[in-house]
């Protein structure tokens, strides 16, 4: 059967680059782990920022902008978290080039007193503004919002997925309670959790990060999982609760309502362009990209099959006026993303163009369809039927009438194609670490295991040297602890798979990105 | 009088910090020179960002996302653009930070083999893209936009006019042919020019800067130039054609439709963050900020009289449900933003912050006005009566339906007035550098000089050496070539005011920003 990509999922990391690479999405630059996210990689990101911010706003945060730069001596201040936080960061140290002998160098004579770090994150930067603008509890809630790029020198990186600079949104808050302060924190979880299933279509499971997995620094961290088509997790979004050692540790103080002075609860969250990576392994297939039409820059595209004849005029006038019909249509709210591609290439060419970068729907108008006042299209969740092409007819008006519901049928079915894929592939069968080890087998040299899905295992909830140990051994494995799931099973549960103590509480073990 | 600012327009530096202060619209931050956008300010860069990015993309543009880094080597690859630059830059130099005896240190051993500069402006990294995305004529014209934050160092800075980091946007274009550059970078220039007064309200003389204020390695540079209330000029938006010679440098060629292979013409073009300081600039008043309605976070502000009385139930719900029905309404084909200010301070407090702020209409409802079913309101624009604050009463339904209406006479009052300042301020009457030299005076130590305006002066466009003697002249008056405006006197020139020579065409001089 002749496919659209010319490598197939079976090699999961080849097929993900070559989807990158032929849906147009993204290329690697000259600047080693930075990428160039190229026009429909960065309108999914545009579609993305949108809707999020839209949601953000809508539970109260407004958006601000920091410094790109952070002055060294602040992320010494929290001592956990510069401990531990990666180092790989990228380091500033002087402020001018001079040219020498028509040579341009950097200027010994420009070198900064303090170096400047490229922010990796910006609690540290952001709670210095923080601890500027409380100083009653009528000026909490604090809750502020940044979209921003962040850097973190990364040794070996793929494109979306783990980038030396990406784009992020991390929202940053300051509340007068604990309380107040983890409701914010699960609060915006669960904002990420219904964006990643109702806009991404990308089902994910919420919970809670063991403590050798928390930010460095929090006291919870919280995290949506999301399950790729090679069985690996994706932490696909992360929401902090910070407790005061931030507060503590950069004076955000307040007098309370009863005049003592308190520190501030804060929290940080965020998602990043790797959601986009995340898109990509959901719903791919071997013909490409498929997008959901909530993120897609172009929900239809209309490819005019033209021939060199006079007959094109009327080909070309009709599909112009189908585009502006849909585009009065609405979908998820807004009005029909819809384009004429009017390239000049072979409409063949641009029929598996668009089947590679994920159009939900495309359509080819022919002299026939013009005359006959009908539409030829193809709906990219649905692309075959066995190894042919599936096309399907309508009227004009009916297809111009029903595009929202295709839209929507679109969208769902991605999503309950990627949650049976899920649920399906979660084993709750495995009662210790010798089968858990058994179950995922040996790692690979290069890491492309066979798929395997997730585990979820009971456990004793093993904290400090006893967390390690468990860290230790699932390591060997690869393998890593995702989350403690929000839902937890109803049934009684077994002994911990690696303590053999009485267990607590179920968690998802599986190889992740 | 009693005035919302401690300070007035007379000492227009101090006001300037004052309006930027007390509206809450940014900070300066411990990083040297970088500023903090707070959620005000930021709101109205949203909506900068919104209807310009929309006008970018109804031209034709996609947005694309490029490396914050560049190679130091990129940017010696186009040695006029090398030479031209200010070399004021961050210099990225290691990767790594450690710690050493519990202090954090820039790690030696991880010194990067090639320095990394974050961008100023991003023609080398974009065009080092182009040069892989451009093999045919099919492929052009090729119409890219990034919004991105830049760092130049800067030794002075002021919040939004001059910092160290900024935002904007930078549009980068290649085209077949010197003409199709030349219209898109005039094109561009047209973008900025409508958006400039139709949507900041900001009248604007658009045209060519003199080859001596040319962008590093342009051809040509055009630029729109507002007028500020202490008379200085403010540069808003630049638009550059580059000729091939950026294209030569980093081999940008394609084969055109006969089969040989030519150089791309580029363009590039940009505004920026700076644009907030000529809206502040060009519109506050003693009272602090008025914004433009179309740019203004908030259109209408409601503010409940409460009195700690049983009344203040039915104030609130008649303002929840007076904001309700703003809401419904549109200004600008977008809702009407309105806001229920429930802050618990003082009412009189919140009056005037929101005065500072510039909120377009601030609405006052009492105990009277909730039972008479009536709305009392300011226009921020016409705030005052003599010295009394000017409030309006209208029936509910009245300024509900009316509410559109004045947003619109707004908007355009305050752009009616900004132009009436830059036209009644332009001098056209001299005759030579001694009258120009005396028109505008001596320069005081601070800057700090009385408005003079601008000049509008016949010359006969000098160049090379020729031009920096006037530069150089001008310079010790602390006076600027602006441009040469795109609309040209009809009578006839005299002599050049700086060599005497049959002039060709007029310049403004000013002294700017």
């Amino acid at each position: 059967m002749q496919r659209a990509l010319s490598v197939t999922r079976a090699d999961f990391p080849e097929w993900y680059q070559a989807v990158v690479r032929e849906a147009d999405m993204a290329e690697t630059s000259p600047v080693r782990g930075a990428m160039v996210i190229k026009p429909w990689g960065y309108g999914v990101w545009e579609l993305i920022q949108a809707e999020l911010d839209r949601r953000i706003k809508a539970t109260g945060h407004e958006n601000c902008y920091f410094p790109l730069f952070i002055p060294m001596s602040f992320l010494a201040k929290e001592a956990s978290h510069v401990e531990g936080f990666a180092k790989e960061m990228a380091v500033v140290t002087h402020h001018r080039l001079k040219t020498v002998d028509g040579q341009l160098v950097v200027d010994p004579d420009a070198k900064l007193e303090e170096p400047l770090i490229v922010r990796p994150t910006s609690e540290t930067i952001i709670g210095d503004a923080f601890s500027r603008w409380v100083r009653s509890y009528r000026d909490l809630p604090l809750l502020i919002n940044q979209w921003a790029n962040v850097v973190r020198w990364e040794m070996r990186t793929r494109l979306f997925l783990r980038t030396s600079e990406f784009l992020w949104q991390e929202g940053h808050t300051a509340h007068a309670s604990a309380e107040e302060a983890r409701d914010e924190t699960l609060k915006m979880l669960e904002v990420y959790r219904a964006f990643a299933e109702d806009v991404l279509a990308m089902p994910v499971i919420a919970g809670e990060k063991p403590e050798n997995e928390r930010f460095p620094g929090a006291v919870n961290t919280y995290s949506i999982e999301a399950m790729m088509q090679d069985g690996k997790a994706l932490q696909a979004g992360t929401s902090h609760y910070l407790g005061t050692g931030f507060a503590e540790a950069q004076n955000i103080r307040f007098q309370t309502d009863k005049g003592d002075w308190a520190f501030a609860h804060t929290t940080s969250w965020g998602v990043s362009t790797r959601l986009i990576g995340g898109v990509i392994m959901t719903h791919g297939d071997d013909d490409g990209l498929r997008l959901p039409p909530a993120i897609a820059p172009r929900q239809v595209v209309v490819v005019p099959m033209l021939r060199d004849k006079p007959e094109d005029a009327e080909v070309l006038a009709y599909c112009e006026s189908l585009v502006r019909e849909l585009g009065d249509q609405t979908a998820f709210g807004q009005p029909v993303r819809a384009l004429l591609d009017r390239k000049p290439i072979r409409s063949a060419e641009k029929r598996w163009n668009w089947v590679r970068k994920g159009a939900p729907i495309i359509v080819e108008i022919g002299p026939r369809d013009a005359a006959g006042g009908q539409v030829t299209f193809m709906r990219r969740d649905v692309l075959r039927d066995g190894d042919r092409v599936r096309s399907q007819t309508a009227s004009r008006a009916e297809f111009v009438e029903g595009v929202r519901g295709h839209l929507a049928e679109i969208q769902a079915s991605l999503y309950e194609e990627a949650k049976t894929r899920l649920e399906a592939n979660i084993v709750d069968h495995i009662a210790d670490f010798a089968a858990l080890a058994d179950y995922f087998g040996a790692p690979s040299e290069e890491g492309d295991d066979a798929f395997k899905g997730w585990a979820r295992v009971a456990w004793s909830r093993p904290a400090g040297a006893a967390l390690e140990a468990v860290d230790e051994r699932l390591k060997a494995l690869k393998l890593t602890i995702r989350n403690t799931p929000a839902v937890q099973p109803q049934a009684a549960l077994g002994p911990c798979v690696f303590t053999g103590q009485p267990a607590v509480e179920t968690i998802l073990v599986a190889r992740a990105y």
